[in-house]
C-alpha cells in the first residue's frame, strides 16, 4: 500500500435516476430530494444484501463520477459565500466520493427502488449502509446553511 | 477510467484515537461510541476546513486499512445470524470505505476535536461532510438489528 492508492475503488452496481444532466439535479439551499430512483447491483454482489429490505433508510456512497480535480474552496448553488469542501456537498473534492441517504421502497432482487436520489443516471454505486439512528433535531447545527438560509428568507 | 479503478482514494488526514487494535473498539449490538479523538488533517488540505466549526456533527468517511478482503454474508459481533454485508457495518465489503458520525468538539487549525470515534488509532480519513439532518427516528426502521435487540433482551 503507498500513500497515493490506499485500495481501488470499484463499483457494486449502477444508479438509475430521473437525471441525464448536473442541470436536472434539484440543487441549492433547501432543497428535498423526491425523486425516485433504482440502485442496481450487479449481480456478483447479490448475496449481499440479505435483510437489506428490513431497513426503512439506506446510506449510498457512490462516486462523483463526471466531476474532474477537487477545489478547497468552493461556493455552492445560491450561496454568495465560499466555504470549505468539507463544510460542504461539493462534488470536487480530494476524494470524489458521494455519501446520499435514501428511503428503500422496495428490493426486487438486485434492484432496490429507492426515494431520495439525487445522484446522476448511470453514476457508480460504491457501497451500501444500513442507517441505523440519528441525532435528534434538536441537537444539530448547521453552520453557514442556518445563516444562509436566514440570509435568503429576510430578502425574500 | 476503467471499470476496476474508478479512482485514486487518498488520505486528507489520520485519526487519532484511543484504539491501538480492533479489539480495543466497542462493538456489539448497542453499542454506543463515546470515545473522544482527533481528525489530523494534513497541512494541503486546511483550506477545505474552513466554516467547518459552525456544524455540530460531521460525516466521517474513512478506510477500513486493516480489513483483509470482503464477505458478502457474515454475522456481526453479538449476533449469531448471518446478514448481507450492504446490510450491516462490517469491515469485510467490497470497497472497505466506513462511515462513522461524530460531533464536533472543537477545530484547531488542522485539528478537528471530535466525540464518537470509533476507528483505529492511525487510520486513513477519505473525506469529511457536514452532517445537515436527520431522519426522524419514528421513520426509521431497523430490520434485523432491532429483531436482535429484542432477542438478546428477551434473554436477559
Amino acid at each position: 500500500m503507498t500513500m497515493s492508492s490506499l485500495f481501488t475503488p470499484r463499483p457494486i452496481g449502477f444508479a438509475r435516476t430521473p437525471f441525464k444532466e448536473t442541470a436536472h439535479v434539484p440543487k441549492g439551499l433547501g432543497t428535498k430530494h423526491e425523486a425516485n430512483g433504482t440502485l442496481e447491483i450487479l449481480p456478483e454482489f447479490e448475496a449481499g444484501l440479505k435483510d437489506i429490505e428490513g431497513f426503512s433508510h439506506l446510506f449510498v456512497l457512490w462516486m462523483f463520477d463526471r466531476s474532474e480535480g477537487f477545489e478547497l474552496l468552493g461556493a455552492p448553488p445560491g450561496e454568495e459565500i465560499a466555504h470549505g469542501v468539507f463544510a460542504t456537498r461539493s462534488p470536487f473534492r480530494p476524494n470524489p466520493i458521494a455519501l446520499t441517504v435514501v428511503e428503500l421502497l422496495k428490493r426486487e432482487g438486485t434492484l432496490l427502488h429507492v426515494h431520495g436520489v439525487d445522484m446522476l443516471d448511470g453514476t457508480p454505486i460504491l457501497d451500501i449502509k444500513p442507517y441505523l439512528s440519528s441525532i435528534p433535531a434538536e441537537s444539530l447545527r448547521r453552520g453557514w446553511l442556518d445563516e444562509a438560509e436566514k440570509r435568503r428568507a429576510a430578502k425574500s
